[in-house]
């Protein structure tokens, strides 16, 4: 995402997006077909690094292009700087609000990421983050790779749902609402509830490999994106400081394990994150310095979560290596 | 000390100070002797958190009165805000700055702690860090308790300041440096400077207990009040964030180790510490939240060190309770 607001008191997202959906009967006017769309994510923010991950896991690469916009963004959108010419070389935009207003075109809200685009028509469809992923699985299913994983099988729904919930007002929004506190009372009831929820994530995952049954499912990718940028970003920048990632012991091999996984670390860019959070929110970050620490290649030490058991992929297998012009340029990742 | 100067680039202190000394020949006019003087600190600021140590470590409590500012200051000076009705009560002065413009009305520079001021006239005499300490153990002599410890022993002294200027450079002012960078690259080449000297230290006290010698020295003082900080202020605020003192094992454990002897824990209040600089510093951390981490527990845990050898007070003895009225707060200690 990555439009926010500066509350007074308690920090609470905006969660009005776009909802039409790409689905597979094309209910919506916008049927699942290979071609016809472009996701636009940017590296850093942590709920388009979902639809990087899924999108990956899941073998959708051929099927549904990529854009990358760049890790910072002005006032009012996110950019594709990175791009030659500052443009997307296949929606020619300069910005992602070009795509917004060329659908609606008084556009009042947030220009977010993750967005899907027609590409014919340069118009947003969705920016529904918490949507996509789950379409990606259910009504992109006939576009999978074979191999491809359950990552939202019919069975634990109901449980990943529940999980998934917990850890998004908790965890994943809640180390904003700790970083965006209005005031120190604001700030520390976040802290404890944050850290709350790591406690119990921390005994769930203690005996077992996985947030829901024995294999990778979008739970995992849901939480794995916070713990991501836990100690490179949140643990400083958002006060969230109880202890690093890295000092709780749990969580903090359940995230190696998840991150030396095809899909996982291969997709995150710390450089990118450590530069989107610490020089866009110059309102916690004044100088606009981005750390040079954490030392990130702990990262990659054995987790020895194999013993727990687990079958990551389930009956499916791994994804391939990531097709070039989509990796984490070097030095941007671990170690 | 606590009176900053944000830098376009590099930050620099000023490092003129009051250089009169007290003495036990009075050179100066002013000879060291019981009574006559009120030592003036806050238990957030490092350099004054030294005088707070080997004051207690001489045992110099009873000839040399002390006076404690609050943790956070306005603009201009250190105030006695925790002191009822706002007031030293031996100086009844409001604030510092008021015994200083009683020896010099024009005083332009910063108003720093730790000073030592005049009773009888409530004129500051010095507010020179690096030699009140030093002061306290040649100049004091007379008054040490019995077992005081030999903090700065004659046949040591020249590889004690060898060892002390550098931690002055690259440690106690080199968190500094990080913190108040004025651009991305001079806060790198700070951070690079700061973690090649910790790198130093570690190897240094990989094999022996103390920096110098087999006792505690000046010097060992002078590095414990800034690891005191790092986890809980310098790691986060500062950007010091390679990794915290808690992740530098050898560093970690001599840090503990000091923590736990008489003298060093029981005159460190990580409360003021953080509110210190999370508040005063309102240019780093515009919101004046104040972080509730880190957990501080682990101070109190066994170091191991005990099996270097080492001789913490050499042929001295540990300093007794500290002076009811002197002690940290209940909560404001570790665990």
């Amino acid at each position: 995402m990555g439009a926010y607001v500066a509350g007074g008191g308690e920090f609470n997202r905006d969660t009005n997006y776009i909802t039409t959906r790409i689905t597979a009967d094309g209910a919506d006017g916008y049927a699942s077909e290979p071609g016809r769309y472009r996701l636009i994510v940017a590296r850093a923010c942590p709920w388009a690094n979902r639809t990087i991950i899924v999108r990956r896991l899941l073998g959708l690469e051929d099927v549904l292009s990529i854009g990358f916009c760049g890790p910072t963004h002005d006032q009012r959108s996110w950019t594709f700087d990175l791009d030659p010419g500052g443009v997307d070389p296949v929606l020619k935009i300069p910005r992602l609000q070009d795509a917004y207003f060329a659908r609606f075109p008084d556009y009042p809200k947030g220009i977010t990421v993750p967005a899907i685009v027609e590409v014919s028509t340069g118009q947003v469809v969705t920016n529904d983050f918490a949507q996509i992923t789950l379409d990606f699985s259910t009504e992109w299913a006939a576009y999978h790779r074979e191999g491809a994983p359950q990552l939202y099988p019919e069975p634990l729904r109901d449980e990943i749902d529940e999980v998934a919930q917990r850890i998004y007002t908790e965890v994943n929004n809640g180390v904003y609402r700790c970083g965006f506190a209005g005031s120190q009372e604001s700030y520390e009831r976040a802290y404890d509830r944050l850290f709350t929820a790591l406690d119990w994530l921390s005994e769930r995952l203690a005996d077992q490999r996985y947030l829901v049954g024995d294999t990778i499912t979008e739970a995992d990718v849901r939480l794995f994106t916070t713990l991501a940028r836990f100690d490179p970003v949140y643990h400083g920048h958002f006060k969230c400081n109880r202890s690093k990632l890295a000092e709780m012991p749990v969580l903090w091999a359940y995230a190696r394990d998840l991150f030396q996984t095809p899909g996982f670390g291969d997709t995150t860019d710390f450089v990118q994150i450590k530069q989107h959070y610490y020089i866009v929110h110059s309102d916690i970050n004044p100088t606009g310095v981005v750390p040079k620490g954490p030392d990130l290649s702990n990262w990659l030490t054995p987790h020895g979560r194999e013993a727990l058991g687990g079958r990551p992929f389930g009956d499916g297998t791994p994804p391939g290596p990531t097709p070039e012009g989509e990796r984490v340029p070097a030095g941007h990742g671990a170690g």
